[in-house]
């Protein structure tokens, strides 16, 4: 259940970044993380803070909420 | 700026969980998470995992994307 949620949102920032044409290295970069933390997001090993969360999102041109649109 | 985000999301939770009727004690441990931890999100000290805040807001009978409407 849990796991299920940080999946989900793993595979959230992986097709929102696909469609920014952003590889994980460029997105860290740009919302002033590292690369390994994006990716391991992506797989849904950890669970971002919102404040980073944020951060990317802004790199993404998206927002929070419509991040969370259903969840 | 940063900080900034931190004390919206805290007074927010902060709100909610008033208009909930439920200390931090209380909320903490409905959402199988420390006092402490509740009360330093809302104090704007810390930002909590997006997953931390999905088993708050289930708690709060609301939502992610409700949480963050307007961010």
């Amino acid at each position: 259940m849990e796991s299920d949620f940080r999946k989900q949102v793993g595979e959230r920032l992986m097709n929102l970044r696909s469609n920014n044409n952003l590889s994980q290295e460029m997105l860290a970069n740009q919302a002033d993380l590292d690369r390994s933390y994006i990716s391991r997001i992506e797989r849904g090993i950890i669970s971002p803070s919102v404040e980073n969360l944020s951060k990317i999102c802004n790199v993404l041109n998206t927002s929070l909420s419509k991040f969370f649109h259903d969840f």
